[in-house]
C-alpha cells in the first residue's frame, strides 16, 4: 500500500525558459525504454513477485516507490516547459524560429493534452509494458536493473547537456546522481548474491545437462577468405568469467543437416504443387 | 555482408513426438523478449553502430551472426512439432486430450502459417523491435546483453524441463550451453572494460556536475508507522560498488514544494472553470 | 512524492485453491484496458498535468495512489494462484484436466516469470500506455474515469463469478466496492463542475463558431428502401441534453461533391499512368 | 450491409493554402485515440454486439455509418494539404521556412504514401484497435462514447484555431457541430437508461455481494505529516451520486499483512538462494 | 459518404451449434492481418488517396464498402458462437471438455465484451493499422490487395474445414467466393495497367539512374564449401519478368570495405575508452 | 547457418555531407513496413517454413541472406549521416537552420543511441514483426514479396531524389537495382508456379465448395440516387483473370436479415434493461 505527501515533489522542479522542444526530449525520460515508468513498474513487479530472501523484495519496493516520484517530477518539468508554447499557426508562421519550434515539438502536447506530459517517448510512441522485465530470478533482475539505470543515466546526462536552463540542469543533476546510486545498488546486490559466481544464470540447472563441448567456446563465423581475425579478449582464453570453464575458440561448421519439412498436408491451404 | 551454408543447421534438430503445445511454448524462444530475434538484432545493431575499439564491434558481429542460426534452428523445431497437429474440429471434438491440444495450441499455426513458426512469442504477440537495445555505450550494452542471455537461458532450461522428446532435449542442451558462453562473454568484456570501475555509466560525465549529496545514498520511503526496517546490504554501508563513494542511508522527505501549473491558457480547449 | 507501508497490503489477499487459469483471467485486471495500471497512471497523469481548481488535482492524486495498491494486491493474487501450477509436460500429459490447465494457462507464467504476475492482459498482450487518457480538460477526464471504473467493475464482477475460492471472492468484493465508489466520485465531480451544463466539452469554444445547422440534428443514414425507422429517444426530439439546442432529425444526403485529387506529381514514385 | 454515394462527401472539403504541417496535425483526427477510425469502429462494434433494446443498436449503427464519412473527409483534407509539399531536399535547403516544413511534416507523407493520408496519429503512430471500447454494457458504452466525443471535439476546436484556411475552418466547424450533437446524443441515451440511477455499472450485481464498508468511502492516502487536506466535494459528504449510499471519508491504513510468496519452486529457473 | 441497410446482413449468418473455440478462431478473420478490418480500411484509404484514372478509385470504394459488411457478418458470427459459453468456473470444473473449452476460448469474450466480437486476432492481439497498405502507386496497391485476398481466402478455407456447423459452412463458402472474385479483380486491374510491363514499380524512375550491373542479377550467398547449388528458374536465365533485362547469376563478394565510424564524440554519453 | 565477411559491406557506403534529417528518412528503409528488416525476416521465415519444391526454399534463403547485408549498409549510412549532428541546444538556438535540423531530426539519435541507427521507421515507430508475412502458401508468399519490393523500390527512389550527396545517391541506385531484380524474381517464380492459373489461392480448395453464384461477380454498392456508374474493366466482363469463370456485375441488396442476438445472459455484467 502506498501514500503520497500531498503532492510535494521529491526535489525542486523549476523552469526559467520554457522550451517545447526540450519538453519533447524530456518525454523520453518518462515514457522511453530508458525512462521512469519502466523502472518504476519494473522494480515494483519484481518486488511483488519476489520469492526467496525478503530483503531484495524490500529493496525493490523502496526504489520502485522512489521512481514514482521521478515520473511526477518529469511530468511537472514537461508541463512547465510547455508554458507559452505556440498554439496558433498564424502567429507561428511569422517567424522561422517559432515555426521550427512548432515543427519540432510534439504536436500532441498542443492538441491532445493542453500542455501536459504524456506516457510516451520523445518520438510520441506510447510506453509498452513489455519492457517491464521481471524474470523471477533475482540475479538476472539485478542485471536488468543495472542496464536500465545505465541507459537512464546516459539519457539524463544528454538532456543535461541539451539545456542551459538552470532549473532543468539542477533537476537533472539530481536525477543523474540517483542513477549513479541505483547502478551501484543493483550491482552491489548482484555481487552480494555471488557476483561472477552467480553465473551462469540460472545457477540451479545441472551443468552436466548442458552440452559441455560448447559452453565455453567462442564461436567464429567469418568466412575463410574474409581475412577476419577472431577478436581476442578475456572471452577467448583463460578461465571463463564464471570460473567454471576454460575459454576456447572454435571456427564453426554446421553440425546439422539441411532440414526437410517434407510435403505440406493435403489439409493445409497450400498450392497443389506443395502437397 | 553475410553468407549461408546451403541451409545446413548449426546443430541437429530432431523431433520424435510432435507436440503442438510445445511448438507454442518454443515460440517464446523465437519472438519473446528473451528470444533469438531480439539478441540477433541487438548484437548486430550494436555492431553496426559501434564507435571505439574495433574488437567489440567484431565480437558483436560474430555472435549476432550465430544468433541468426539459432532462429533458424528454432523455426525448424516449431515446424517439426506441428506435424500432424489437429486440423479439423470434428476429429478434435471426439477426444478431450486432442481437444485440449487444439485449445492449448497457437491456433494461428493452423490457420495462418500452414504449420510453421512465426516471429511471435508464446502468447502470439509479435516481436517488437523496441526491445533491440543498442545504446552506443559499450559497457551499458554488455550489461544489456548479459541480461538477455540470462533470461534466455532461464527460458531454455524451462523448455528443456517441459519436454521429454530426446531430440528437443538435445537441441536445448546445446542452446543452454551457448547461453552459458554468451553470458560469460559479455561479462568478460564488461570486466575487460573496467568492470566495477566502469561505473557509473557513462563514465565520461564529470562527477562534480552530478548532485553529490545523493549519489551514494540509499533512500528509504517507508512511512513512519510502518515498522519497516531498511533492507541492509552492500548498498547501505561501506564503499560503493564503483569505489567512488561511501554508501549511506537517508530517510526521505520532500525537498520540493507542491507544484502549481497555474490556470490553463484561454487558448486551450479546457472548461471555463480552468482558465 | 510517494511512500509505502513496508509492503503491507491495502486489503487481505488469500488463495485457498490455486488456479492457474484464474491467474490468467486476473491478468486482465492488472494489464487490461479496464485494469489497474491504466487507472493508476491515468489518474496520476491527470493530476500531474492539472490546471485549474486545485481540489481536482488533489482528488486525482489520492485515488491514483490508491490504485497502486490495487495493482499490488492483484499481482499478489496472481502469484498465489500460480502456486503448484504444472511445470513439466510429462506430468501434465497423464491427466486431461491437468493438460487442459496447461493449455489454458498463460504459458509465460511458467517460462517467463517463475510464477509471478506480468503487466499484460488475459490474452498476454502487454499494457500499452496510449490508454492513459489525460486530456487536460477536467470534465472530459471525469467522464473518461467514470468509463474506466464502469468497465473495471464489470470485469471484477465477472471474475467474482468465475471463482469459488473464498479468499478471491472476498478480495474481489472489496475491489467491486471501490469501483462503486470511484464511479460515483468521478461523476459527482462532473456534476459539481456543471453536469449536463458542462457540455458540449470544451465549453469555452464560442457556439457561433460551430456550424449551427447540424449541432443538434440526429442524422440518419438508412437507405430509402431499407424500411428502417429512425431510433427515437431523448436525442431525436425536445431540448438537447446540454440545454443549448433543440433536437431534430435529418435524413442525410451528401453536401459535398466527389473530390478530385488530380494527377499525381511527376516527382512522386507512381506509375506513369497516374501522372 | 453498407452503401456509398459514389464518393460524394458528406460535407465540402476545401483547402486554399496547402500546409504539410497541418496535414500532420490533421492525422490526429484520423488515427489518434480521439480520432474518427476509433469512433467509427467503436460504434459499429457496439452495434454488432448489442443485446437488449434494439433502438440502441440502431442508433449506434446510424452514427457509426456517419463516422465512416468523417474519415473520408479528413483523408481528403490531408491529401489536399499535401499538394505541393517539398519533395526534394535541395530545394528545401535553400529556405529555412521550407526546411522547417520538411522537418516538421510527417516525412512518410512524402516517402510512403505519395501525398495521401495514413491511419496514424499526428506523431505517426498507427491506430491500434485496442481503443475500440465495446463492453457489451450499454450504459458503460454510452459513457465511453461521450468521452470519445469530448476529446474529439477538443481536438477539432484546437485544429480550428491552428489554421486560417477558410476551407479548413469551415470543415472543422461542421465537425465540431457533429461532436456537439454526438456528446448530447450519448448522454441523452445514458439519461434515458436511468442516468445517475444507472450506477454503479453494472447494475445487476447484488449490492449485498460487494463490500459495503468501503463502497461509498473516499479514501485518503496522505501521510500524517503532509499537511494535506482531503479535497472536499460532492464525493465526501451527502448522498452518493447514484443515490444508493452516503458519502464518507476514511484515512486509510493497511487492512492486509505483508504477503509472503515463500520460496521458489526447485523446478523454477531461479538462483539456488531463492529455493 | 456511406449508408446502411437498416442492419440487414449482406449474406445470412446462422449458427446451429455455438462453439466458443470457433469464435476465437473466427476473430482472425476480423482482426488478423488477413482479416476484414484490414482490407476494408486498406481499400478505402487507397480510394481516398487515389490520384490518376478515376475508375480505380471507384473500384476501390466499391469493394471497401463491401468489406464493411463482411466485418459485420463475422462479428455477428462470433456473437452467435458465444451463446451459452461457459461463464462460471465451478460449472466448467466438472467436465474436462467444458474445462478445455474455457481454457481454449478467448477469455476476454467472457470478461470483456459480454459475448461479442472484438477487433483482435485469434490470439487476442488487437489489429494495428500499420497493416493498412496504401502506397499511392496503383500497381503496387493492386499487388498488395491480391496478397491480402490470397491469405484471406486461405484463412476462410481453413475455417471452413474446422467447422461442421452448416450455417458457418454456408457463410464461409460465400466469403471464399468473394475472396476468389477479389483476387481476380485486383490482378485483372494489375494486368489492365500493364501486367508484367508495369514493372519495375515505380515505372517512372529512369532506368539509367539505377545501377545497371545488378538489376537483373540473381545474387548467390552460399559459402564456397557449402555444396549448395544455385536454385534455377525463370529468375536465373532468359528474359526478365518485366522484359527489360536479361537474367544472370552472380556469386557475390563484398564490393565495399569494412566501415569505420571512428571514435565517438566527446559530447556523447559513452565510455571514455570509446572517445 | 550463417557467416559474415569480417564486416565488409556488400556495396560501398559513403556520405560526403552528413544530414541528420536524411538519417531520419533513411530509417524508413530499415524499420519501416517497406524496409529491410521486414524483407529479411520475411524471406527467411518463408524459407524456414517452406514445404514443397526445395528450390523455392533455397531461393528464399539466398535473398533473405542478401537483405541482412542491406540492413547493415543502411545502418552504416544512418550513422555516417549523423556525424556532427547538433548535440547541444545552446549552439542550435543560434541559427534557425540548425534549430530546424534539431527539430526535424529523430531526437533519439542524439539521446538514445549516440548517433547510430535504430530498428524504427522514419517517425520513430519500432518495427513490429507482425509484418513478416509468411503464409506457407508459396504463391501467396511470392505476391507478398513482390508487393514488399515494389513499395521498397518506391521508397528508395524517393530517398534518391531527396539527397544530392553523391555517396548516398550511389548506394541508393544500387538498392533500387536490387529491388528491380527482386520484383522480377518473385513474379518470375509466381509465373513459373502457374501465374494466373495459380489462382484463386489456395488452389487446392474444391471449386464446388465455394458459393458459385458470387465468385466471379463484381458487386456494386452505390445507392440508387448516387448517379454512380460501375467502374468497368477486365473485372466486369469477359473471362476472369484465373480463367475459371466469367465476370459479371451485380447490384447488391442484402441477402440476409437483420440479426438479433437476443437478450443478454443474466450472468453477464450488463444493465438490467439488457436482460
Amino acid at each position: 500500500m502506498f501514500y503520497h505527501d500531498g503532492g510535494k515533489l521529491q526535489y525542486p522542479v523549476r523552469v526559467e525558459k520554457p522550451n517545447p522542444l526540450f519538453a519533447k526530449a524530456l518525454q523520453q525520460a518518462i515514457g522511453g525504454i530508458q525512462g521512469e515508468i519502466r523502472v518504476c513498474l519494473q522494480y515494483l513487479f519484481q518486488a511483488w513477485g519476489a520469492r526467496g530472501p525478503v530483503k531484495y523484495r524490500d529493496m525493490l519496493l523502496e526504489t520502485g516507490t522512489e521512481e514514482m516520484a521521478h515520473i511526477e517530477m518529469l511530468a511537472t518539468a514537461v508541463a512547465l516547459n510547455l508554458e507559452g508554447a505556440p498554439l496558433e499557426q498564424d502567429e507561428a508562421a511569422k517567424d522561422p524560429v517559432v515555426y521550427a519550434a512548432l515543427g519540432g515539438m510534439n504536436i500532441q502536447h498542443v492538441i491532445g493534452t493542453c500542455m501536459a506530459a504524456m506516457p510516451v517517448d520523445a518520438e510520441g510512441v506510447p510506453f509498452n509494458c513489455s519492457h517491464v522485465y521481471a524474470s523471477g530470478n533475482i540475479a538476472a533482475d539485478m542485471l536488468a536493473n543495472a542496464t536500465a539505470e545505465s541507459t537512464g543515466r546516459m539519457l539524463a546526462c544528454q538532456l543535461w547537456k541539451m539545456t542551459d536552463d538552470p532549473g532543468m540542469k539542477d533537476m537533472l543533476s539530481y536525477m543523474i546522481a540517483r542513477d549513479t546510486m541505483h547502478q551501484n545498488q543493483w550491482l552491489a546486490a548482484w555481487e552480494e548474491l555471488g557476483g561472477a559466481k552467480n553465473h551462469p544464470i540460472p545457477n540451479n540447472f545441472p551443468q552436466e545437462d548442458e552440452n559441455q563441448d560448447f559452453n565455453y567456446a567462442f564461436q567464429s563465423y567469418a568466412t575463410d577468405n574474409s581475412g577476419f581475425k577472431v577478436p581476442e579478449g578475456k572471452w577467448t582464453k583463460g578461465k571463463s568469467f564464471d570460473g567454471r570453464g576454460e575459454n576456447s575458440v572454435v571456427t564453426m561448421k554446421p553440425l546439422g543437416d539441411k532440414p526437410s519439412l517434407g510435403k505440406a498436408s493435403p489439409k493445409a491451404p497450400v498450392q497443389k504443387s506443395q502437397q
